[in-house]
This record gives structure tokens, sequence and C-alpha cells, in this order.
């Protein structure tokens, strides 16, 4: 089988380039996996970035539209180009049945609003959520929204509950992940209304292992699978959690080089430290999917660079080879007709 | 001069044990500082703890009440009794001049409602805001509202910032503080309509340096000098925050013990990971004052042990000696004359 992706090559903080040498890096990883790229912007930009690697050239298509998505697009000036923008057509082509996933690292609102209308949501889901896959204590944790959605109703974050379940389940092969809901404690009593609401409906829910509200630093505790929150403060936390761990890193660099004995002790024990480096590094977990969708859209990160696109790249082709969209929509039907009953 | 502090002596997770000893750890640390206490609680429980410090003993009181504050009282309840509670007679002691600040690590609700009834807010200031100072690349950033408002208008946060913003001045000794409004972008039009208001009418006010919105990441690496947000998503970002500091020295640990040269270079450096567990230590942060009330109150954190309440102590005795309430006073009604013309 060969795995067709559909990239936008204009999306991203460092742009075309970044995206180009970002389908090289997760070409040479991809190990007896077949790729092909659909690299949807500005023609001649991209196919100069492609010169620079002809072997991603001789297995690449560049498809040419002169309305461009940026970050400055709003979601409905988006829609309202459809499928004529690079982005639109880059969807297009996941609907259209010609490519298995799309990816970009561009702007997220006109991404998600030109996902929702051109791939459709899942039965009994009404917004799109977008999960990181975060490293704890004892494993991974699944944490959605990360930002999709900024207001967001207890009927969202149900919604998100129960994705964030068949998420966990298929990614984390977890037969009953746990879930928490995040909040600013963990008594009932706690939270603003849209929480309880939340809250309320989900502890009534059978067959599923809902565990109450959980805390920040529940988070990288492992406390549960799954951790569930609106996109304003589920953004906010990861972004929190990222810019920690660059300031525990610059610290740790500062100290070790700030005295002889320091030197010498990191370069004894320096694969403990690339170790720690490769463990703790935020780009090996980007590469979020939009969740409720009924086609693959994965979203890099804006700021990313070449080795983090590859990243996103992976986790899409690995989201096709695991049959991704048909297990999630099979969960989620169970899930919500339970909800609904 | 005599400082004079009321604890609440039967607040936090560890309760009378910790109180005492954290007291107890703060006078061994006063240095040239003349330290009276007064314990607020359960009297029999308190002077048994007593009993194991006989320094602290000597300069110390315990007023007895029945009625005690616990996690489970509700503010409406801890209002309703009043002056008569353990940790409403602490508050009384500050407003009627018998001590110069009160300390608590428990109930945070009740504990504001009551110094909001008992101490009283400054002009201008309708709702108090507990501000956390963190650790950055380049120094300290001062972030609030760190859970005391989990829902937030946009007035609320246009009080934040100007109260973070006297707090910055008089505590980080910086002349004209750096603002921001931390949002899922730094943008402005991204976020939701509170923030978006807030914004709004920062970028109006003159003689306030209001950099726009921030981003998580942007907290840890210093971009602003206060960064302000609702209690909901501050609480969650600073527990982030403690949680990611948690498991990288974790995978520190794990990485450096799993091979004999890790094991070497960590006893070689030793002194260098000693100073990054100090710089990186969230205990050293405990100490979150009220800001907006017309007195002294400090909150520390509800999980701490002896170590972080001294730091509590300690941050409560800087306040005192810096005339914190006086110059916030000032900065704060000059600042809300300038918002209302």
């Amino acid at each position: 089988m060969i795995i067709t992706l559909a990239l936008d090559a204009m999306g991203g903080d460092a742009g075309p380039e970044m995206v180009v040498s970002g389908a090289n890096a997760a070409l040479q990883d991809a190990h007896g996996v077949s790729l092909r790229f659909l690299f949807f912007g500005q023609e001649s930009v991209v196919q100069e970035e492609l010169r620079k690697f002809p072997k991603l050239k001789a297995i690449s298509s560049v498809i040419h539209s002169d309305i461009i998505i940026t970050n400055q697009t709003k979601p409905a000036a988006a829609v309202r180009s459809g499928r004529k923008s690079n982005l639109g057509m880059a969807i297009d082509a996941v609907e259209k049945g010609e490519a298995h996933a799309v990816i970009s690292a561009g702007n997220t609102g006109a991404y998600m609003a030109l996902s929702k209308v051109i791939l459709k949501m899942l039965s009994g889901i009404n917004r799109p959520a977008i999960p990181a896959i975060l490293p704890t204590f004892n494993g991974k944790t699944v944490v959605l929204d990360l930002g999709a959605n900024v207001d967001c109703t207890p009927e969202n974050l149900v919604e998100f509950a129960l994705m964030g379940e068949a998420f966990a389940r298929q990614l984390l092969k977890i037969d009953r992940p746990s879930v928490g809901l995040l909040n600013v404690g963990s008594e009932e009593l706690k939270g603003n209304a849209t929480v309880q609401a939340a809250a309320h409906f989900l502890r009534e829910l059978s067959d599923f292992n809902f565990q109450g509200f959980v805390e920040g630093d529940d988070i990288t505790a492992g406390k549960t699978d799954v951790v569930v929150t609106d996109g304003f403060s589920g953004n906010i936390a990861l972004k929190a959690i990222e810019g920690t761990v660059h300031l525990i890193r610059h610290f740790l660099k500062e100290s070790l080089s700030s005295s002889l004995r320091g030197k010498i002790g990191y370069a004894i024990a320096k694969p403990a430290f690339k170790e720690l480096q490769k463990r703790s590094d935020p780009r090996l977990y980007n590469g979020a999917v939009f969740l409720g969708l009924k086609g693959i859209a994965v979203k890099s990160h804006g700021g990313t660079d070449a080795v983090g696109f590859a990243n996103a790249i992976k986790v899409a082709i690995s989201m096709v080879q695991q049959n991704f969209i048909k297990n999630i929509e099979e969960r989620v039907a169970l899930l919500t007709s339970q909800a609904d009953s």
C-alpha cells in the first residue's frame, strides 16, 4: 500500500522550506512504508525547495493555488474560499480519496473550519477537538482540547471526554482509559458552572471510567489516561508545560557549565542527558489530529521546525495504518448512543 | 520593631503539626527580626505541638476557637461564622492592629471571602487576586490570578493587571513593569470575548506598559514582568508548571541512575544539581498574598510542608517590612484614577 499525504506547503512560521525538508526527513525515516506527497501551495516556491531533495521530488506532486491561507486569514474567510484555497484543496484531497491524510502547520482556526465543512463531523459530535499526548511519570496522557475551542459548553466538554477516551483506547492501547476533567481543585464543589455540569453528566455514564476532577499537576503526574478541558485552559496548560521543560533544561545547562565539577560530571554522564533530552522533547509529541472529523487531518505546531513537522507526518502515517477513523467512529458511536439514552 | 503574625493553626493538608514546625523554621531563619506568633485554632492540639519547640512557645500565644474553618467549609458559611471562627479571628487580629499579617494554608475560598469582609478592599478594586512569583529565563515573573476567581469579567482582568503592575513594582523593584494578558495566541484577534475586551481597555491606558497578549510558554520565558489571567486558567497553568518541574527532575534522576556513567557523572556534578534543585523548587515561591485587601493576608499552598509554610511566613514578614499595603494602595489609586478618567 502506498500512503498518500496532502501537505499544506505554505503553513507554519517557517513556511515551505520547513514543510519540504520536514517531508524529506519523514521520507528518510519511513522504513518499509511507501509514501507519496501532494504539496498544496505556490508551485514555483515549492518546486524550488523540492530541487534540494531529488528522492523526495520523485515521489511528490505540487498542486498550485493562487489563494493561500495565511495566519491572518479569518476562519469565515477561509470557509468562503472553500476548496479553492491551497489548504481547502489539501483537505479536499482527503475527502475525495486522493490522499489518506492532510497535514498543516498553518492557521489553526481556518484549518479546523475548513476541515469541518469539507470532511464533515462524526455522528453525535458537534465540534472537533485537538488532543495532545504528553509524557508522564508512568507513561503517557492524552490532553484535549488544546486550542481548537476557546469557548466551551458542558456538552462540548462531554464530547471531548468521549472522543478522548476513544483516542486513548486506540493510540495508547488501553482497554478502559480513565478520564479526568481539569479543574482548580479535585473536590466536587470546585470550579465554574461549565465543569460542574459536564462532571455531573459524565458521572452518570455507565461503562465509562470517569474519575472526576483533576488539577494542573495531575497532567504530568499521569493521574488519569485522559484529561479533558476547554481549548483556552488546555492551550495555556500545554504551552506552560513546554515552556517549563525549556526552562529547567536551561537551568540545568547553566548549573552544569558554571563550575569545573559540573562540566566534568556532564561530560561523563552525557548519554544520560541525551536520554533526558529525548524523553522530554516536546517536538516528539508534535502532530495533533483534529478529533471528531470523518477524515485524518493533522495539525503541526505553527512554530515547529523540520524535525517537528516530520513527526506530525509520522503521526498521520501511523493513523492511516491503524485505520484510525473507523475505530474512533465505532467507539464514539457506542458512547454517544449511551449518552443519549 | 516586633512583627506579630496571626497564623491559622488548623489550615493545610498536614494541619497543626506542619503549621507549628513551619513557624519554628521561620523563627530559626529570622536573623535579627523580632517575631511574635498568634496561633488560632484548637488550643490543646496546638499547645501539644508547641511543646516540641520551647523557643517558639516562649514567643507564641494560642487563641482558642470552637469553630474551625476546614476545606469543606463553604465560603458563605465561613462568612456567616465571621469573626467567631479560628480563621476569622486570625484575620480580625490584623484588622484590629493586633497582628501585622495573617497566614493560612487552609481553604482558599473561605479565606478570601472572610478577608474581603473583615479587612475590606482597596478603593477601585472589587475582587482580590492571588499572584505568584515564578522563575524565568531572565529573572522572575508575577502571574495572577492563581485561583481566587474562577469566573472573570473583563473588568476583573483589568483590575488584576493594575494590581499586578503595582505588585511587580514593589516586589521586583522594577520601575515600569511590562504587563501581558494570557491568551491562546499573541495575535490581536485571538481568544475569547473576555480577554479581547480587557485588552482593548488596557491598550488605552497611558503610562502603563501593556504588551498585549502572551502565551503559556511566555510565562517561563519571562516575556513580560506581569502575566494576567483568570483564576481558572491561572491555577491550571501554575500547577502544570509545578508538575512539569517534578516530572523533569524525575526523568533526570531516572536517566542518571540507569547507568554507571550517569551515576559517576552525578556524583561529580552534585553541587550543580543541588543548585538546580534550589532554583526550580516551587516551594521557594510559596506564599501568595491576597492582592487588593487593606491588610496583609498570605495564602500558603494547601499541600505544603513546614519548609513551604516557613517561606509563606517569610513572605509576610518581608511585606510588613516593606510597608506593602501603603505602597500598593498608592500605586493602585494612581492607576485606577487614570482608568476612570
